[in-house]
Formats: structure tokens, sequence, C-alpha cells
């Protein structure tokens, strides 16, 4: 997956920001994060209808496909991060030079804005809810909601460094795919504990829309936190030690 | 995926007719339409039963696996495109010659107007509600739903883009799963708003068949407009600019 | 996939009753039946539960991933078919000898048969109902029962074709996913109509087990109907007709 | 798939303890148990709404992601098995060394634990419910309860050792895919029954923390037969007799 190829190159990063695919990169990680945060803020809407297990369902498969999707189809171009947390997972990995990551972060935030305010715009006000802005869950406190975050996001990095990782014994096929998996049983475990968020481009799009603000630190922390924890454990512990090499079974 | 292979490949056109593959790759379309619009329009039937989220889980997982098993079991033969706005997409991307797209469309029509007929065959009237034809959500405008469809086809078209460049990095490998994953999240997202067709075939199906031509032109523009824009997002700018050569990881 | 392999190849028949292999492929098609039938026989058991969508969408699913599995675990033994629908149209594709096919058949009915003993003996027989037998949906006459049966099946063993096919331009990749995936959308789209059986095996488990014999015929003429359209189209039409050769893409 | 890997290679038990990647692979299945059970205790919590179908199917899809996702991720390193049962399979099987299926099952247990105990954790008390420990439904008597339990065990163990076969004729391509789609598919059939557990870990870690321990002995007797029997039948008969041998179809 082309997440693999933002290594830090050499390169001094002023050189970078001068090349066409850079700009490029970025435009396509505006479109993916956008999409990703359109979609997410539709899909839990209720149109007053009764809500229970099946909204969860289908917005967890929905965003799971969202994500497979859009990393599947401009994964090649910018790699299609999607979430501030996972660029700085690659960048405390030393996949990716910290000025990138810091022009990545800048357009994840206004790709998740954009994609907000569109779904205001095609929704009925009547029917927008909070547009899927994140909020703790009944009795669930700051600290439950930050761990929950945290455990979530850490299972999303984890699925994404050992999906991406090129020197896994089978080659890396199509991790897109289980990538977008992760997404969506995140999204199933902690729906009703902090909405799962796992994003904070995502929780910050609604949330500026709708002025939701309310514990909006948990969807910071946690995310940061999980994608940091699931950085050292793979790559710290597990890919340091006796690695194995690359074979076709 | 055998979507690729309608380059317009200097035959003159009205050699092209005289091939026996040029039929049958028409009647390969002509199928898949029939299988995708007769699926289609029984999938939301409610037989009386409340309607709620489940409902859409089920049409949106079920349309995006007869999009993934038809272009995978006939992409081969016709591409399996089942969509004129897909169709159209091809062409403008000179992907495909217009004479070839014109017939694709006429047939696709015809495979939409039959699949729903048979549907309306099957059926017990009292069940047939609208057979699926489409029309806005509770206080949705046209414009936003023109806007809705854009949304979801530019998805949609994306990804097929993407799915079936042959320059890709990893290959394209299996592109009609990812499809039928962007046909069905762009069903769950817009389901409330549009009913989500991304179709004109699929829309123009039921609507003959129970008479239901309110708002109708929404399904034509919007899924044009949405692959337009993803063709021109994708080709013009993301394919063009350092274009990634291929590589295995 | 192993599907693929039962070529009539030119050994007598008698001789190939004498192999192993042959034995051993029975009893491959047997377990693979029995798991599917028994898994069908529970999938839908309301347990004094509502109905609605929800439990066709675990039903379609559940289904769609037993086929997979089996097939996919199983298949390179022997075929897996787990269905005497799909074996005739090996059958007539000149895949499988008839002397093979017609053992098949008989296996996959006592697999069946033991599938549907083993869901009554771990059921309660509160809970039984009809133990999933297929019966024709509220208003649904014979001949739509048929109609849809066929047309159900027909979308199935197309995607059965079309996965196996070895001359693919894409090769022949888990096609067992694919047929996995048909499964499900067929019985999301005839679930109101006729409980989706696609399947003499599978209708007439559990139509022993709970002496349900209405329209029992709809359930064998459907399923080969559709299996006997689909070999036609799809070997004798697209097949045939300028076949794009092996080129990996 | 990195299950395969773990032959007794002639090296002495102790020999193999004193490598690092020993307890590198002790720590991944400890890390892959934890996520595994502290998802399935959140699961099917129902927060207070009416439980029915989709509380179902969100759980089945849920586990099968994360056995998927976990798999993939860490199974290069520990295998991933994050199940006693399967690990006994392993043992029997003779692809692993029994001092160190030991070490895995001491691991898994502990990790279940850990699981149950972060679930407890993070979940207000008043929606803790039983934290989905594993309970007999109504009027399911113990053995058709072990009966249950050995069944889905079969199909699972049957996936995992279909799968990870390195001897198939279309290699082994992404077995973490299937062996998901069983787990999933195995909690569909067997929710109402047995609540599916095929995993003595994941019974474990919830009945201690909410002392829950009716009918226990079904989830360890269950699961324990159905591996043992999915094993007999594979390795000593499927894979015994003729072995078909790989060719690339």
């Amino acid at each position: 997956m082309a997440i693999r190829r933002y290594l830090f190159d050499g390169k001094s990063m002023s050189r970078e920001i001068c090349t066409g695919s850079f700009w490029r990169d970025l435009l396509s990680e505006l479109l993916a994060t956008f999409m990703l945060v359109s979609v997410q803020c539709v899909l839990p809407l209720s149109w007053g209808r009764e809500t229970g297990f099946s909204d969860a369902v289908m917005t967890g498969l929905g965003m799971g496909f969202i994500v497979t999707t859009m990393a599947w189809s401009l994964g090649d171009f910018g790699g299609a991060h999607m979430n501030p947390a996972v660029t700085f997972a690659m960048i405390i990995s030393l996949k990716m030079s910290i000025l990138r990551g810091i022009f990545y972060i800048i357009v994840q935030m206004a790709g998740g804005l954009a994609g907000a305010g569109f779904a205001y715009a095609i929704t009925p006000s009547k029917y927008q809810d909070r547009l899927s802005a994140t909020t703790l869950g009944h009795l669930v406190t700051p600290w439950q909601g930050y761990l929950t975050e945290t455990w979530i996001t850490c299972i999303l990095v984890i699925t994404i460094m050992g999906s991406t990782n090129p020197v896994r014994k089978v080659g890396a096929q199509m991790p897109p795919l289980f990538i977008g998996l992760a997404v969506s049983l995140c999204i199933f475990a902690a729906w009703n504990h902090t909405g799962a968020s796992m994003n904070p481009a995502r929780s910050f799009g609604p949330a500026v829309v709708k002025s939701v603000w309310k514990d909006h630190w948990v969807y910071w922390a946690g995310p940061f936190s999980g994608s940091t924890l699931a950085a050292i454990i793979y790559f710290a512990i597990f890919d340091r030690v006796d690695r194995p090499k690359i074979k076709d079974i």
C-alpha cells in the first residue's frame, strides 16, 4: 500500500515542497478526508426512526467501506491517511517527514470541516441532529472515554502497521481491505461508549458545524495516545525482535 | 479488470460493430443490468413489515454484492458497467469509443426496463410499493438531491477509476470487490436523501413500470455530474502529476 | 478453484470409482453439505423475537459465509458444490462425469438430511419453527416462486461459472469469496418470495424433518432451471465468442 | 499465514524458550487475545435497548473482523491463535511443540482475563450486563450446548486447517479473511443456543469478572471436542488420501 512510500528520503524538506507530487498528494488527502467525513456525518442520522443496533451496523460497515475504497483508490497518491492520528503514527515510525506530516494534518482538518459543511448543506435541518458529532455515552466518564478511544485507535493503527509492513511473510496484499474491517469493528465496539471516533479530523468537522464541544479533548487525546501506543508496540517490540524474512508461502 | 480493455483501439467504429465480440459484449451488458435492476427492485420491499435501518443494510449490501458478482463474472466480456454514468465516464476518459458507449447505454436502459418488469412479474401486487423507484426523502429539496447524487456517484466512479487503473503500484487486484463496497456505502449514506441511485438505468426502469416521475431529472443530472467530476479529478489531476510507477511492494 | 478439476478425464467411470480420491471427495461433499444445511436450519429461527429485515441480513450473510468457508477449505478435495443444481450445471458443462455427478447428488441429499437432523437435535422443540423449511411468501403463486428460484439460481451459477473459469483475464482468484457474495445477495433478494433456496438439498432436508411439502416442486424445478439456463448462457454464448485470452493486467 | 510456521522444528524445547522470538510470540498472542476478548465483552451490550437480530449481526461481524485483523497484523509473529482450542488442534496436528502450546494457552487465558477486566473498566456498571459471559439459551440442555459448541468449533477449525494448508492448489491467500468469516457465521448460527463461544479463553475472562459459572464446562469441552474432531477429519482423512498437488490455476 502506498502508505509505505512516505519515507523521509534524504531530500531536504524544502525541496520536497517544490515537487508537483507533494501538492497532488495533499489534494488527494483533502479529497479523501472530505469524502470520509461527509459520509460519516450523514450515516447515523435517524430521520425520525427508532435507533438501535442496525444503525450501528450500517454506520460501522459504511465507514469501513469508505476507508477501504478511498485508501484503495487514492492511496497511490497521498497514502490516504484521512486521520491526523494515523499521520502522527507514520511520523514517529520514521515513515514520513515532519513537514509533510504537518501539511497532511492541516489538510485533513480542512477536509473534515468541508465534509461536515457539505453534509450540513445536503441534509434538511430537521434531520441533522448532531451531524454525527461525537459525544460520550450515557454515564461514561471522560476517562473511560479516553481509554476507549485509545483502545480502538490502537487496534486500528496496529492493523495499519501490520498490513502495510513490507517485510511480511505473505506480502502486503490489499491492506485497505483489512484497515476497513478494523474501522468497522472499532465502530461496533465503541459505538455506545464514545461514538467511536479514532480520528480528530472526523470529530472536529461536525463539532465546528454543530458547536458540540463537550469532552472534545477526549477525541484528540485518545486517538493520539492509541496511535502512539500502537507504533511503539509494533515497531519497538514486534518488528524488532528476530523479524521473520519474506517468503512466499 | 475488464473495464480497462475498451480502449479506442484504432479500428474504425464501423468495423468494430461487425465483430462477434461487440454483440457478445452488449448481450453481457444487457444481462448484467437486468440482474442489477431486478435485484434492486425487490430488495427494499417491506412486505408489510416495519422499515428502519436494517432494510438499508440489506439493500446496500445486496446491491454491492450484485455489482461485485456481475462485474467479476461478466466483466471479462463487456466490462459490466451496468450504469450509463459509468459508461459516460469511460468515454470521456478515452477508454471506450463513443459509438460503443452509445450502444452500451441503450442496452443498459433496456436491461433496466426488463429487470423492473421481471420484478413486477414475480412480486404480488400488494407488496410492490414503488418497486424501488427513487424519490427524494422527506424535506429534501431537488438541489439537495442533485448534490447528493453527484457526491455518491463521484465516490463510486473514483473507486472505479482507482481500482481499474493499470498503473497502480500494487497491481489491479479484484477491482469488483472494491467497486461493490463503494456501491454499498453510497447506498447507506444517501438512503434517506435520495434513495441512492447513482445510476439512471436503475432509476428509469422502476419509474416506467410504476410511473413515478417526480424529480426524475435528479437521477440523470446527478449521476452524470458526479461521474464527470470524478473522471476530471482522477485523470486530469491525480493521474497526470508525477504518476508513480508500478512496483510490487 | 477446485470446482474446476472435475473434468471428464478419459478414465472409464468404473475405474474412477476405484480410486481413493473418489471416496474422499464424496466424504468431503457430505461434510460440506452437512455443515451448510445444519447452519441454514438454525440461522433464521426467531426464538420468539420479532422478525423483520435483520434476520434476513443475518441469514443471508451467514449462508454466504458458510458457502465461502466450506468451498475454500474443502474445495480442494471434492469441489464443495453442496448443491445438486450446481453439480447438474457442472455435468452439462462437461466438467464432471455423469456417474460422479450422480454420486455427488446422492451424497448431498444425505448430507442435507443429516444436517437438518442435527439442527433438530440441538434446538429446543419450542423454538424449531419450520427449521427453515422453504415455503412461498404470502400471496406468491407457485409460478412466481418458480421464476424467482430460477432467477436467483441463475445469478448464483453465472457467478460460479465466471469465477472458476480458468481462461479469465485476471486469473481465478478466490472464487469462493464471490460465490459466497452471490449466495448472500440472492437470499436478500428472494427472502420474502420463496425463502431463497437455490438448492434442492437445502430444501429437502428440513422438509423431511418437519414434513413441509407444500409447493416443494418449486425448490427442485426452479434451481435446476436456473442452473441449466446459466450454463447455457455462459458456455454456449459468452465463453464461445471471441474468448479473450489470459493476460495479467 | 503465519499459523503454519510453528512446526516442531527439531530444536529441543528448552532451547526454543531461550530465543527472543519465543517471548515476542507470546507477547503477540497476549495482545491479540486481549483485543479479542475486550472487543467481545462490549460488543453485545444492549445499553438498555431492545435486542433482536441486529445485535447478533453486529457482534458476529465485529468478532469476525477482530479475528481477521489481529490474525493478519500479528499472525506473522505468534500465529495469533487467540484460542486454546485452536492451539490444541495445532499441537495434535504436529504443527507446534507441546511446550510452546502450553505457554500459548497460559498466555491466552491471561489475555482473556485482562480483556474482560478492561471491558469492565471502561463500561458504566449499569450497562455491563454479563459482559458477554456465555450462558445456554432458554430451554437448551447442557448436552445440546455441548453439541452446538463442538459443531461450530469444528467449522472454525476446518476453515483454519483448510486455509492455512500450504499444499493447496490455489496457494494460501489471505487465510485470516476466511477464518474471520467462519467466526462470524458460527456466531450467527449458535447465537441463541450457547452464545457461540468456540473459545475457552473468551468464555473464561468474563466468567471470572462477572462470576458466571453455570454450565461453564460446556465452553471447555465443546471447543476442545470440536477442534479435535476437525483436526482428525482434515489431517487423518482429507489431507492424507491422494493429496492434490500444488498448481496455479
